[in-house]
């Protein structure tokens, strides 16, 4: 039988001996299982970092995945369990970190509430629903306990939307938004690389990116960084299936004034 | 059968290098175990942050825990092997690291001194023994080779102290020390939480906590940072069993000028 | 059969999902793999720091190795596996990172540059092969595929030279080259150990190091930090092979203006 895969997820930093915790509660409860971290350096309860690094899961195997990006951990927020058409179980707060990751695997086949104690680690601690609801709830379902034990099944419309849509394209533009800002300054966009074939977008074609405030950008459209020369701005496919906007060996963001959370509309030249 | 356990914990932080040899090593000796990480960032040479991060291994499953938080390698310090109640070897420097995680875990059984030259890694580096003479200890442990191969016993009185006590309740307050400053500036206190309940404290109490220089703060004892309102000390219990002293979205330490290692005496308002 | 052995070197920093995806892909191809980090915080796109590292390589168990050191992704520059006489695969880009490693690990036995997109992660990313090209390859390797079933063989003379040399004896003189500079300032220069013997180097002989710009310090050669004064330099074998320059508590490389790359005279004073 091939072992079971657990990822983990949250924004508590490497450095922490919670994610240490964690990996020890999934590996009793499941001694076979890989458990790997995806990312731990999320900025905290940052829920649309937390979604775009979730929607990553599709790099992994099928298997059993938790993020722990909680800020509503101790509130009435709940605590769900998604079943993906792939096969995945996604396991965290129900704040819309897990619903663009379903959408990646295929779609949520099944949701429930986590209320069954019996699944819990006890005591409950108020504020580390992690390693004590989360993933015990992931290293169970990897031996074999069905989801329905966990709670009441959820209509997926009760769910809790992602912190993003997807770009849309309207009005001669697609209409965008940055949903991360990474350590270089770089711009993710919620532009899934078929929205450019449909928006008619070619390699070195020249764009405008307009922000609010009517900050304007102009960029081509590229592979990759070394397509323009060093200082200058760029937009190209990114490597999880989005968009990034860049500069070449520099800093979009600071150099535009741009944030995370900002609408993009883009235009042809 | 089951795959043993294997835990590591330094202040390497988790960039270094040393880690993953340290994994290789264990790996080698032991290619069925699981070998995670409990933390690497620990303050360098910090003896009260080890100690109270190897209390957490009780989150973890029965196994094999080293501790490389060893400012005297190269030294005449011992390399010692504590076996717990609980069924975990602790495998570090005769420092004191891990005293207070041994009777977390149920108390000391027996101990030994690692001397036996056959159970090292050659040549032994004379600065990096996590490497070449604690885990090559806790991996051949996991193997099945005996406890009393590796060298001497050692009666617990021998062994270097904890880095700290327990708290305790005298002259009408508990008389507790900080033991670990996180990175929020949090304090975390050498106070059991059942040591609350036996000095009369309920939830909401108002309590006030006074420093050296008689630096006094008032806090109410509560669940969660919520429970106060933002900028507003308070008094919990922390997530692995002890107590915390924070500011809700603040710091403790840098508001009110507190370090680890001072004394912090708690009197009921 | 004994579970193979996969290690991950890159620049990414900890933080990065990157990793968390190879781990995934490797796991996917590979599952009965211990999957574990050597060192993911060298410093961006440094050939040299990354070849000091893939040489500890030596302390991990006979595997399969990839290094994602990668400034020239996107180019021509070849990705290689090298089979090492000890029995591991390195994998990796042809520009030089590897090289060193393979002849700590007995010398390369063979070459072949990875070629076969049947082998390959598809869509492979213009910017990450780590992921779709060089992991996918070392699981596979780990699972039986034949090194010839990736590409054409190369001839070692043919592939990229490693970013240092060793040092030699010329001149009633050691010239050495700094290969690193580590987090605490201290130099790691491209001496073998034996090098001291040959050159006649006993304990406490005292040196003289001459830097660029005729910058000369005196050290004692020593076994650890303490066999000098706080801020006093000492020059030591390091953990891994090698030689590092340091000060006892202090910077190295700030002190005496030293930076990696620049070669080192020493001679007996």
């Amino acid at each position: 039988m091939k072992r079971p895969l657990i990822s983990l997820t949250s924004d508590f930093g490497v450095q922490s001996q919670g994610i240490g915790c964690m990996k020890g509660v999934a590996l009793d409860i499941s001694p076979d299982a890989n458990v790997i971290d995806l990312m731990h350096g999320l900025p905290d309860f940052d829920l649309s970092a937390a979604s775009r690094t979730m929607e990553t899961v599709k790099f992994l195997p099928v298997g059993y995945h938790v993020c722990v990006v909680d800020p509503g951990v101790g509130t009435e927020r709940r605590a769900i369990i998604i079943r993906t058409k792939r096969g995945d179980y996604l396991v965290g707060p129900d704040n819309g970190v897990l619903i663009s990751a379903a959408k990646t695997l295929g779609g949520c086949e099944k949701a429930v509430e986590i209320t069954n104690p019996k699944y819990m680690r006890h005591p409950v601690s108020p504020i580390f629903h992690g390693r004590d609801v989360f993933v015990p709830a992931a290293a169970l379902l990897s031996m074999g306990v069905r989801i329905e034990e966990f709670g009441e099944e959820l209509r997926f419309s009760e769910l809790v939307k992602a912190p993003y849509g997807e770009a849309s394209v309207a009005k001669g533009a697609i209409q965008s938004r940055v949903i991360l800002v990474n350590k270089f300054g770089t711009l993710i966009l919620n532009i899934q690389q078929p929205v450019w074939s449909r928006f008619g977008v070619k390699k070195n074609d020249r764009l405008v990116l307009e922000f609010a405030g009517k900050r304007r950008v102009e960029a081509p459209f590229v592979d990759t960084f070394g397509d323009v020369g060093i200082g200058q701005p760029l937009i190209m496919p990114d490597d999880y299936g989005r968009t990034e906007a860049a500069i070449n060996m520099g800093s979009f963001s600071k150099t535009f004034g741009v944030k995370s959370g900002e609408k993009c509309v883009i235009r042809k030249k």
